[in-house]
């Protein structure tokens, strides 16, 4: 298995991807190779900081252009075909790879991917997973950020979409769908959410459990819950913003009670590095996209969930449940 | 001043809202007198418990009826003419109370402030608003759940109306507006916010601060922050829970390393008791909602945001500030 790992797009790129690469090789199991791509010569000036890196099972191509945070994302896939995002989606394309992992532009990732590797019928809209710490575990929140203005039955394709990854990457045989909703029963909420509740009552092979409220999101109701991209990524930056700002209040209650606290397993248990990147699910191959202030580990672990995604054959896996839900409706 | 206060609405009414009332009168600056509105017997039985309780302020108002939560708030108003929220909504509307507190069903006295007192006109749907602990101070949420499908010109109407509430009740000469999206660029977000954006941008009467992203919530970039009651519910009963959640990680952190920690300063910035109810905005009258869950704190705060609001005259101020806008439009 051979993954690619765009090496610019990080805010503390090559190093970060360097060294999460390493770290990847050294520590995962699995026999993957990595292909780094990007500016050769500074890949090549941080490879150099680590001996023990295992050379045979990492290859360089180089891609002299990069993608900035600012641009449009549609136009530069298209004015800049040297990047390393269209380089390293277009190695995926051509099977030259079976993954590609990205911490740079999340839009020209996204928009790369689909005119790259392309949708997989019967999904309109890739949807960004994202993996929220809760109680117990994690959740699958889908659509963190991708879409907005969605329709009702493209909400039934997320949920499809999160029953794949559930089972294949979290491992959970029958994984249970979750609505977003602003109430219990069926007729709450705006008009996408009522419909949205009626299609997914009304799809046998999904295991529905029906609306999940804000409040409900860290309980253990539901496995993965769909929703808007709008309300999915206000929802998760409020969330990333939040857990900081209440271990702060605590970091000084503590002080102020000179009670010094570890407060590392707060940490882990709230870190998003833990489980690293979040999948483009929907698309015709398996790309992972990461923060970009992403740390080695965040990189180290994306790599992980890249290798599971193509050792689980996910995409397979995907093309045929969505032919199936085609066919069925 | 008088004020009308729902005996009978909270998880443990009457009992939890006599408490409230007989600490507001005897803690709270300001000259008012409560109306309780309820079961009479059961209130004076309450009533029995304070000697302290200043009686010539107190008046009972007996009320049989009561409206259950799982009732439809629409249907329940019509039904039950002498429940305890009709009977003090009428008070208000007759002129008898200059304000009505309830900690009952939301649905019914959201409804029944919009039949019995009636939307200012220039609002077509009078949104709640909540406020929500952030770094320094707090954060009016508007909207909090009253209206689904809003639309963009909704929003500026929402904007209005929390400029006069963080004036008039929080004491902010001059607001800032934000308008919560996921991303600071005006042309980010769904057909509404941009739309919204628009408008926003085109009020010279609101100090309009653009975008709000789900991360800045808690950062002091606004003061008021308007959404759909779609995504403001999600946020807000996410808020109350996730807040817990934390609280309990580090608690367990804290017993762990046997360095007992004192938490009632973090309950403290983060309780929303501390402000009391939430405000209904746009309805000719005061109405404050309460939770249902409500301890005696928050009713007291409730009646301090009330007295505060006749004394402002918060009404009037949106009145003529609604007309204003609607003649500029």
């Amino acid at each position: 298995m051979r993954i690619a790992l765009d090496a610019m797009g990080s805010d503390r790129a090559p190093a970060t991807e360097v060294e999460g690469a390493v770290g990847a090789l050294l520590s995962l199991d699995g026999d993957f190779e990595l292909v780094l791509v990007g500016d050769r010569e500074r890949i090549e000036l941080e490879l150099g900081r680590f001996p023990e890196a295992p050379r045979d099972r990492i290859e360089i191509v180089h891609a002299p252009q990069r993608i900035q945070m600012g641009e449009s994302p549609a136009q530069a896939i298209r004015r800049k075909p040297d990047s390393s995002i269209v380089v390293g989606l277009n190695l995926h394309k051509q099977g030259e790879v079976d993954a590609f992992i990205s911490a740079g532009s999340t839009g020209a990732v996204m928009a790369g991917s689909l005119l790259l590797l392309g949708p997989i019928p019967g999904v309109d809209r890739p949807p960004v997973g994202t993996l929220l710490p809760r109680r117990r575990g994690r959740i699958l929140l889908l659509d963190a950020g991708a879409n907005v203005d969605t329709r009702p039955h493209q909400l039934v394709q997320f949920a499809h979409l999160g029953t794949i990854y559930a089972r294949d990457l979290m491992g959970i045989e029958e994984p249970r769908i979750g609505l977003l909703n602003i109430g219990e029963e069926p007729e709450k909420g705006d008009e996408r959410a009522v419909e949205a509740h009626r299609l997914l009552a009304a799809s046998p092979s999904l295991r529905f459990v029906g609306n999940i409220e804000g409040r409900d999101i860290i309980e253990d109701k539901c496995d993965v819950v769909v929703c808007d991209g709008f309300v999915g990524n206000v929802l998760l930056k409020f969330y990333e913003s939040v857990a900081g700002f209440i271990v702060g209040l605590l970091r000084t209650e503590a002080e102020a009670a000179n009670a010094p606290l570890d407060l590392s397993g707060i940490f882990q248990a709230l870190d998003y590095t833990e489980y690293g990147g979040a999948p483009l699910l929907g698309v015709n191959g398996v790309t992972i996209i990461c923060h970009g202030g992403s740390p080695p580990r965040a990189v180290r672990n994306a790599i992980r969930v890249a290798v599971q995604a193509v050792e689980t054959q996910m995409v397979d896996h995907i093309q045929s449940r969505l032919a199936a839900a085609q066919s069925n409706s």
